[in-house]
């Protein structure tokens, strides 16, 4: 699923699998080990509410089921994918590799909306309706939507449109990556304290009950997901290193490159 | 509170607030933010279990609102301060800064075993007793707190024992720092997860009680407190400068420098 391999850079050293570093073979098993860990935590949220909570279905009873795994499909697995493009599609042309950072993370974007009108819905059609945005799960995860939407819409400004000042993009780099990390860390720590609150209730099991095994352990997935995405995002050797200035054949102008020396 | 202030040293460039850079004046600025998010949410902890939740007294009833203010004193406030020292006692000879980091975090971790203790006795103690490490957050704080007996073990065998070989020491010095601060990350998220499971119950309030906004607040207070720990120990001026090998007069023997360029 690379379609934008560009074979025009001889400077850029190809895919990350065909150099001879072994960091760069590292580089290849840390993606590879990452992408394993986020497809089982999003496989571990599917058979954790579907066998054990009913399954997906848009009713009142079992519409909250569609939270959990859009939520996680969306803001974890999508959103660290979107991130790592940028390491991943290291010989990609860098105008190509924004607009597929940038298509992932709407796509990220609309799992998340559809997920939080499941949890709203849950609540609003439930008799009697409960109360929205009362947990702090609830607070962290509006909080992480809005920061999402926030930083797409920067990354649009300042990378996307052929008009912004390269210095207003060069100064807005750092700060979108940064937030970009950071906000990635919250919305993981947002789906664990999902877990935590959907588990809170026991209904006086005498023993624990398999389902909570099964979620505590897809924490545990969600957090080593997060630290090795930050790993192989933050990893110096790995960030991509940009070929000469060249024309942007998609925008029919000069794309700035000051800020793709370290995007 | 500077006691080790050293004044030997004309090459090290005096405490953080007497060097020119801008830079390490905002190092100042940004370490007493973090001093007073990180005291805050102490003392919104302490408020929290004492005006809502009745206070401290180490009976059945009641022993359990030690455990959060004795963790977030411990594995949270504590923890941090220990990984700040390196980079506040900018001018301070390293070997008596390894004293104070390593005494810190004995304290965090004693705070931590009371705070353990606290939570247990609350589950063994009620009648009927509540069921022990069946949350995620019981599964990641023990998780926790064995990773951090780990790192301190670890800490001390390399840098404070004089017989280690200096390759040993610099091998690990890079671990012992990003483990550090990823398992100060985790021990924050748990601290969240502990609000989250603890407010999970409402007995049919009407509205959102006080406690909840008081301790969902925390959450965020929590989450800023690392947020901004981990920009000041990862940002790159910030980090420590070492004067020119020198005697270790603690030890009477030449103290290992190379492991302290980035320590």
């Amino acid at each position: 699923a690379m379609p934008y391999e560009n074979l025009d850079h001889p400077g850029a050293s190809g895919g990350s699998s065909n150099t001879g570093e072994p960091s760069m073979k590292m580089f290849t098993i840390w993606v590879l080990i990452a992408q394993a860990v986020g497809l089982l935590a999003v496989i571990l949220t599917a058979v954790w509410m579907s066998v054990y909570h009913g399954g997906f279905s848009w009713v009142p009873e079992r519409v909250f089921n569609f939270h959990p795994l859009f939520m996680v499909i969306g803001l974890v697995f999508l959103y660290a994918d979107g991130i790592l493009v940028y390491r991943v599609f290291r010989s990609v042309k860098k105008f190509r590799v924004k607009v597929i950072h940038a298509s992932l993370h709407i796509l990220a974007l609309i799992f998340a909306i559809v997920g939080l009108k499941a949890v709203f819905d849950s609540h609003n059609l439930s008799k009697p309706p409960k109360p929205n945005m009362w947990s702090l799960h609830s607070w962290l995860g509006l909080t992480c939507v809005l920061l999402f939407c926030l930083q797409w819409v920067g990354g649009l400004i300042h990378f996307l449109l052929p008009q912004t000042p390269q210095s207003y993009r060069k100064m807005y780099l750092p700060i979108h990556q940064h937030w970009g990390v950071i906000l990635f860390c919250m919305t993981t720590v947002t789906a664990i304290t999902g877990i935590t609150e959907k588990n809170a209730f026991h209904d006086d099991a005498s023993k624990l009950p398999a389902w909570e095994k099964l979620s505590n352990t897809l924490g545990f997935v969600l957090g080593i997901f997060c630290i090795l995405v930050v790993y192989i995002v933050r990893r110096a050797e790995y960030q991509r290193v940009e070929p000469p200035a060249e024309p942007d054949e998609e925008m029919n102008l000069q794309q700035p490159t000051d800020e793709e020396k370290t995007g």
